[in-house]
């Protein structure tokens, strides 16, 4: 059983099927293709967004297509994670080797296109056409926030602003996604769907922030890759823009004091961060975004639905991995 | 106008508003994606899938749908060719720097992802879902079909049979959905769809046979990229295939006497190719499918759509560029 899950058992148990989905659809005959789907999806991770599709038709009429909307969400996100480990460099993926180190780059961006496919196949067999158009278009605005971020690399320009507008396209919108697709495919009410669609983009903008302090605060063998990966590869996340708020000192400022800057000794920075208040800060913030999910939550209908969500919410918020 | 088709002005003159309906879908805030979406579509591209897919529906009734579904084919055609050039780290693209030298590797890999989903957004909208599936499926086969083709690299064990399977499954598959698609959403009647798919399907055979002739014997400056390419990249096709074939003094085999080779001296084996027959023999085979396709084609109903279609696999054997 799914472990994140274990609390949520008829959603965890609903999970098993959407794995057993997800190897179904992304089988395939090449042996390249076969050995990174399986090592992609291993079972360790916590398929969140297709769990949280799943909570999200729980407020309508919960039908056989969800599972399949399910997995489709997860490889769309598989895919993107395949590709940005390729962008990025980035040797590990839940603590063994990403596909481009296993496979090459090569083959790499082609199991992403893959699993693109595979994504695509499914929202056109099982969801209606104006939610299949949604999901290109989500994956429009993911790519584009992914070039901006390119773009801002080693950039001392980010701000606040900039960062919360950049974990909105390139996380929080897919979880919004998530609860919209699951509540709309169960014909739920417009308004709960509504409610729904925005308590899973505060949910997202929460889960990212939490992602990004963990690459500061984590236990790195929890995590399943390195930390300080993102200030190395030039991100500027939420934690050193708090720790840079409230650096006394002026030391961590210096290094960002010119336009761009470099990174000789992340592992001073990531001890900065933490010794000036980053990972309060993010964590802060994190909490500003599950406190405003929760009071959207609260005006869902009354059940069991509604209190899975509730958990959910608070049970990312204190994830340690 | 588009310079391939003058000869067939009312396609032409519908390939302008497909380009117009590319620009319009692939537009971006994003600077860096406005500007690579301007130079992949700059006016200079055969726009050959759309041409055949416009072809296609000639045998039925032709739909506004059609020229967005068109669109809907070059644009997936050219994500797949920003993800080769990353892939394949060729410089050039229709003689410009290909995307990922203008933009690098990682904003490459996202603007091709970004033309992704806008290809699959005109899907959802544009097409029956049995299209939109199909093009999931085809999109799932040209991956796979990439990834056995890098297996393959610097491999002396390709052979006739190999890379013909490799050509249907990386080219051949989206001419032939380009006439499938065409002739389905125009309605016309189900063996003319069929026998179009199969005619698409022969002609993308000898277009791709005749691309890669291209690459040993072309014009540099009218193919728009350094001749030799593919035997650079460690890739095998049909004109060194039948040199070997029919390689008297046996210098050109013993390149290729080993397991797996290496390329020291491309020009050589370039000049090799040439003087063993390699460049008939291919177009040889460019011959017997189109002329096959041809066959198929004096099948289909009589009228202006059939001699077009001909005249349009004829003028593709007999290209330079």
């Amino acid at each position: 059983m799914n472990i994140f899950w274990q609390e949520f058992p008829v959603i965890a148990e609903a999970l098993e099927k959407v794995s057993g989905i997800i190897q179904d659809i992304c089988a395939s005959q090449n042996p390249i293709i076969a050995e990174g789907v399986s090592a992609l999806f291993d079972g360790k991770g916590k398929l969140l967004r297709p769990g949280m599709l799943l909570l999200a038709a729980n407020f309508g009429k919960k039908q056989d297509k969800h599972l399949k909307l399910a997995a489709c969400l997860e490889i769309l996100h598989m895919a993107t994670l395949v590709h940005d480990d390729v962008i990025d460099d980035s040797p590990l993926r839940r603590g063994v080797p990403a596909a481009h180190v296993r496979f090459g780059k090569r083959d790499a961006v082609l199991i992403g296109d893959y699993l693109l496919s595979r994504c695509f196949l499914l929202a056109a067999e099982y969801t209606s056409a104006v939610n299949a158009v949604n999901l290109g278009k989500l994956l429009s605005r993911m790519c584009a926030m992914e070039i901006e971020q390119n773009a801002d690399r080693f950039s001392s320009v980010m701000n606040l602003r900039r960062y919360l507008k950049k974990i909105m396209g390139k996380s929080a919108i897919l979880f919004s996604l998530a609860c919209h697709v699951g509540s709309s495919e169960a014909k739920a009410p417009k308004n709960v769907t509504e409610k729904l669609r925005r308590a899973g983009y505060d949910i997202g903008m929460a889960f990212q922030i939490i992602d990004d302090m963990l690459d500061y605060s984590g236990n790195a063998d929890a995590v399943g890759k390195p930390l300080g990966n993102d200030i190395k590869e030039g991100f500027v996340t939420l934690p050193l823009i708090c720790a840079m708020m409230q650096d006394v000192s002026g030391i961590l400022r210096s290094f960002f004091s010119k336009p761009s800057f470099t990174v000789d000794d992340p592992e001073l920075i990531i001890k900065l961060v933490c010794e000036n208040g980053g990972i309060e800060g993010a964590r802060a913030y994190a909490e500003i975004y599950t406190n405003r999910a929760i009071r959207e939550i609260a005006q869902l209908p009354n059940g069991e639905a509604r209190d899975m969500l509730e958990k959910l919410a608070l049970k990312l918020l204190r994830r340690d991995r």
